[in-house]
């Protein structure tokens, strides 16, 4: 794990040291930079080609913002990039161009600051965020998983249950404003607490159209049991199928964190319909980031749709130390979350990735005429064969199910 | 598409400029060995963690091979690379470690060449690579898809349809003595003439056991529709299903090809135990380069299994110039099949590629039990909710499945 070997910032935000650490460099801030910084210009093009999915006639343009969104992101330190991604040209069809945002944050409190505090102050630090999406236009906007909260479920503490809210509660409310202000769907993963069915928790993605209104919301699929990953500890599998909503932008699904793990999570939302698929995400370092842009890019790639991958930043330090399963010593923090939110499209390419330690909104332009332009390019779902998969999905659920297996017949003779 | 600006060589094989074209480099090896060769250590160390899967704690190790495999590679100027995997030292099980080979390569004669001239070539060509497997202790080989011919179906040319064989037909018997003498079992890919069921045609990979038998084959499931990928002018879906080969050496199965681009083909060689699934495979540039370590990897890691890809190289240039569906010119080649064949393994950790340009060996040493210890590390199989998607799939096959989609009630209003 990437611990909180860090220097501790004014709000108690750790941020990783600079520079070199166990022989390695840990302090770069994406794989995108640490490239471009260190290799020739045509030597990164191509790089770019294979890693980032750039084909030679293909380039990632990036987008002037307002002037007015640049002056939020330098006044509260945030980081703010914009892409576009392209797409052919139709004949019959005039392009369907949404601009869609990510963004990704560490907690803006301490997680010893009384509750009430925290929530105030991570309504104030995303505010103006939204504000600089809201002022470059952005469509669609999806926050972080648990964005209300630190993601204090490796502590098994039933305390932190308390940041739950209903699906109209504070959380949403605050949103609700900025929706109708800019006219943009926003999605807000939050812990959710179910009120109608005995204050059951859930973890939940409200989908808030561009009027403000509540559109519908999600609930969390694939619950992790691994590692610092506990969240079985508070809530359960979601029961409310593989949804897409359909809005003023585009049709939208969200796969939230652990999900992406199942590539059959992805898929239920392709059948469905979707064209963008969110992954509001909370992972860190060892754990997860070499797998990071692998799945998020194979999901794109296979189901013919755009994913905007978030994962929140920062090391969370809590009140009480606690142990991990894993045999080593307590310790009060969950390591590094990385950051490096990003895009994936369905012709593979993907946008650079956000800061592995800063605050950030990530944009990009898309044209969701690609999507049905991929599906008829590749016939991934003419030649998906589904049949032959519903019938071994019912036959793998049946305890006596048996696995076909041809076995050599000589398995067990000895070589000559 | 990387068309054939090359230079043509002795054998009508094309091989790639060195160096600059259409102002990026094409000319480089491989993805690892341009880094490693333009990165500071330190930088290429860290690269590696993200790209590779390499985590700190688990590096990649490279494994000596015997001289006799090194004099061979020298003398048949085939590239020849070997690497270990890591996996835990568990209390109960003894480690279970396979060493796997697979074998990448152009064909040996151009492809106006006497169809006999090319089959002998192609075995005088292979003859001297298994060798040196089978010299290096390699327990498993896998070779390239319809690896006895040219990639020709993009002529839609029914004379190359002679290149097929039964399964017990002259490239089986060649193999089985290698097979046999090594001690190895050896996966051959070729294109099958199923003489019992009226002289039907396949894509097909023949198992071939340690002890030279044939213990079974499996037909290619999925098959493209794109491009220059003609090939349902060839052959229908395999008629298989997803076996899964007990072998002496452990648990095999092979998605052939443009299966790759499909997750539940993946899922079902998992469901059904396998352990290493190998991905023999033809495909060429532009049109997939940047998706070939993705799709690959992200099946290791979702299936908790090894996974072996392998791509042919070089540019085919066939006598009868085709056209391909896309309003160019006709044009007498493929595209460039650009190699790069690798492992990759279920902790997402994957061994650097082969050239995009030569021939190759490509050796790894793997413990099975990496395999069971990623899935009780993940869970996956565990946390996957297979009745949902059994019930979607079941669903979806109706023609009249409604698509769960939940409309903002105020789509159509204007904005305020």
């Amino acid at each position: 794990m990437e611990k909180s070997e860090g220097i501790e910032g004014e709000n108690g935000i750790t941020e990783e040291k600079q520079g070199f650490k166990d022989g390695s460099i840990c302090g770069y801030d994406s794989l995108h930079r640490l490239l471009s910084a260190n290799l020739k210009p045509q030597i990164f093009q191509e790089v770019s080609r294979l890693i980032l999915g750039l084909n030679c006639g293909r380039a990632l343009e990036t987008i002037v913002l307002p002037e007015s969104a640049k002056a939020l992101s330098s006044k509260h330190d945030f980081e703010l990039q914009a892409f576009s991604f392209s797409a052919d040209k139709e004949l019959l069809r005039e392009p369907r161009l949404v601009r869609v945002g990510l963004i990704q944050n560490s907690i803006a409190l301490p997680t010893t600051a009384p509750f009430l505090d925290q929530k105030k102050a991570i309504f104030e630090k995303l505010g103006p965020i939204i504000d600089a999406a809201g002022a470059s236009g952005v469509n669609i906007l999806c926050l972080q998983e648990a964005w209300l909260m630190p993601f204090a479920f490796c502590t098994r503490e039933k305390r932190w249950c308390e940041f739950a809210e209903p699906v109209n509660g504070e959380s949403t409310q605050f949103l609700q404003e900025f929706a109708h202000k800019y006219n943009m769907v926003i999605i807000s993963p939050i812990l959710e607490r179910d009120v109608n069915h005995g204050e059951t928790l859930w973890n939940t993605a409200i989908i808030i159209g561009n009027h403000g209104n509540v559109v519908g919301k999600h609930r969390k699929n694939h619950i992790p049991r691994v590692g610092d990953f506990n969240e079985s500890t508070y809530y359960m599998e979601g029961n409310t199928g593989h949804p897409v909503f359909e809005t003023a932008f585009g049709k939208i699904a969200v796969n939230i964190c652990y999900g992406r793990h199942h590539p059959l999570n992805w898929l239920a939302f392709g059948l469905n319909g979707a064209e963008i698929v969110f992954n509001p995400s909370a992972t860190v370092g060892e754990l997860s980031e070499p797998m990071w842009p692998i799945e998020a890019r194979n999901a794109a790639i296979a189901n013919s749709y755009f994913v905007g991958s978030i994962n929140r930043v920062g090391t969370e330090i809590f009140p009480n130390p606690f142990t991990s399963g894993d045999g080593k010593p307590q310790h009060p923090d969950f390591g590094h979350f990385y950051g490096s939110s990003h895009f994936s499209a369905p012709d593979a390419a993907c946008t650079p990735s956000l800061s592995r330690f800063k605050d950030g909104l990530l944009i990009s332009d898309m044209d969701l005429n690609l999507c049905r332009q991929l599906k008829d390019k590749w016939g991934f779902r003419m030649t998906a064969r589904y049949e032959l998969y519903a019938d071994m999905l019912a036959r793998y659920l049946k305890p006596d199910f048996e696995p076909q297996v041809i076995s050599d017949p000589l398995l067990h003779k000895k070589s000559s």
